[in-house]
């Protein structure tokens, strides 16, 4: 595992050291990334043998790739290396299952390397706010880990992500708003508390662990980029770390340059800053309002990581776009249905989004296209439930 | 992958071809097993190569042992290779992730191959009576297959076991009783209906599917078996099939006979046929009368593999008990606030029960031990909700 080298912000390049804990650029506010001298880590050799090393301790999961992540040891509970499904009705079209994780999303991954980092650094309180699966990842690892959690989310969450919060044991506070209410009273407090926040992108190492996805879905098509990527973007920071990832291997000479794939953002028309934005040309998204959608994944009102999601799916020929409720239900139905994969509202959101541009024209049914599934959609019951018509008990 | 020999009785050894569908002995109603020549996967040098070869397809998941499973195209979620996560407090103590699997449950391992043999044998309607997790994941392996499934279970499941069954379109019936039930209502109407009865033991997959947790367990542990496997048991089939497992495992080369785990069924006290058999030196069980448990997986009032699991736990020198209720959701609290790991109900039992028998000395602290959890925490959100007093939306 190789040394962290520093930090360096993504925004003006100005580079801090590791040694002790860093939120933002303090120059620019940017976004800080990890850099590392992985000049051990160049060259397919180094690549081919990460499959016959991994599987079990210390390459479980995520860890396979640990040649690029910080040599700490891991607070680890099995995150990563999930299943990719191909789609029984078009073998081009990929389903890549973060369903699978501890605490049954995505979130697992940045959380474990943020709080392994945390831990490392000695922090004892961390707080975040969160649209609700956040939550439970970092209660889950903190609980791991033997730090606090201090953990504030909307009170109209889906119940699991309350009830694990709570199980976890972290320090649990129901907000009458949005994310960005949550966000709003952690920056108030975190001073007086003694919190760390650790909000994706306010620190750097959640979007350095979300990178494992672009290292994973690209060893998992055997080394190459597929034609185009869709996620599910609420806060987009795993779209962010997946085009870190794709830098990286480029640079290792892991993958061939030159033919990144069309990075696809996707959220609701109920909450679609990203989308708005990308559609008026704008570098930047404006807050949402009144920001409402049953992918409660999706109801962020403003990234912190607009403008790079933008630039990213720009610069890769990609586009920012949203989908009604009503089609993403519709396309959760289908997969289910029709494919045995019940997917989160979120992730439907990313397959409705595919039909959406193979309709029209974008794609063609030969390209050959990776989908979130963020979460799973068992941790959805209720809300899917309640949309089913199920009577609750 | 190895054509299969035959089938054969458990009980009478009788042999029975597997060309067309079966379903029990036709001599004495005893589970039948599948065989095989197993003749080119013996020695080491194969098993050496399950590792280097798995991750991906055809050998992602639980079909990295495609060497001594049947050799038919797989209906595949993803299932399999599940985390096995050391305890943060003794690490002689490892936990079996079941959770991670399509479905969250270890229901899937089984469902996998029984719905691939069933879509190979040209079936078309598949009826099960389930506590909960088979009804989720027969719904979603149909659905991959395109095949129809019928379902009945208790009307009082977790709301995820009904949501998802229906979202996967299958035919669902909720009984106001038991899986007991349930089975007599498929019983009596899958003559008239056509549907084959994919109930656990009473065709011979869904156990060979399972048995992939007993190969697991022992190559995550470095193709060494544990000093005791603890398995939460309601119908007791990951049992039985772990131990098919660990007795090709020894004919294969593969580990040293002559050691094998001594193997620990666990029960809620609110349905407890099996642990009462065991304690009172039966060699079967007796149907438990008003079984009651928050731990809907084990709300079993009468396994058909009964006298088997007995047999298992007594010579292996192992033990059958029942844990309170109470005992069980202090466990799962322990858990998750000292693990981070939010156990099923199912899972917490053997967390609980491990607890026990190190305290009553059975066990040395020192002893390697493999605990099960059978399911995802989450999928039991609203139970475990409830328990906590939070208040429902």
């Amino acid at each position: 595992m190789p040394q962290i080298a520093h930090l360096e912000c993504s925004r003006c390049h100005q580079t801090v050291s590791a040694e002790t804990p860093q939120t933002l650029c303090p120059n620019c506010s940017g976004v800080l990334y990890v850099r590392y001298d992985l000049s051990s880590a160049r060259g397919v050799a180094v690549r081919d043998r990460i499959a016959s090393e991994a599987g079990t301790a210390p390459s479980a999961g995520m860890w396979r790739y640990r040649a690029v992540l910080p040599s700490v040891e891991p607070v680890t509970l099995g995150e990563g290396w999930t299943p990719m499904l191909q789609s029984k009705r078009n073998r081009n079209v990929y389903l890549k299952e973060e369903g699978a994780n501890p605490t049954g999303t995505f979130k697992a991954r940045g959380l474990a390397l943020a709080v392994t980092m945390a831990r490392h650094y000695g922090l004892k309180k961390l707080a975040v706010p969160s649209a609700g699966n956040a939550a439970g990842a970092l209660a889950a690892y903190a609980a791991a880990a033997g730090i606090e959690a201090h953990i504030f989310m909307p009170k109209d969450v889906p119940i699991a992500n309350h009830m694990e919060s709570v199980a976890y044991g972290a320090k649990v506070t129901l907000v009458d708003g949005l994310i960005s209410d949550c966000a709003r009273i952690v920056n108030e407090r975190k001073q007086a508390e003694g919190w760390f926040d650790i909000s994706s992108l306010k620190e750097p190492f959640r979007v350095e662990g979300k990178k494992t996805m672009g290292y994973e879905l690209v060893e998992q098509l055997g080394w190459q980029y597929p034609d185009a990527v869709f996620y599910p973007t609420g806060g987009g920071v795993g779209l962010i770390g997946m085009w870190k990832a794709f830098e990286e291997m480029e640079q290792l000479g892991w993958v061939a340059p030159g033919k990144r794939p069309k990075m696809i953002a996707v959220q609701s028309s109920g909450c679609a800053p990203i989308a708005r934005a990308f559609e008026e040309g704008k570098p930047a998204s404006e807050a949402w309002q009144n920001a409402s959608t049953f992918a409660s994944g999706l109801r962020v009102p403003k990234a912190y990581g607009d403008t790079i999601i933008l630039d990213i799916c720009r610069s890769s020929g990609g586009v920012a776009l949203a989908i009604p409720d009503d089609t993403i239900f519709q396309s959760l139905l289908d997969w289910s249905r029709n494919e045995g994969i019940l997917l989160s509202p979120e992730g439907a959101a990313a397959t409705a989004a595919y039909d959406h541009l193979l309709a029209n024209g974008y794609l063609k049914a030969t390209d050959r296209c990776v989908l979130f599934n963020t979460g799973a959609g068992l941790k959805y019951a209720d809300v899917i439930a309640e949309k089913l018509g199920l009577t609750a008990k």
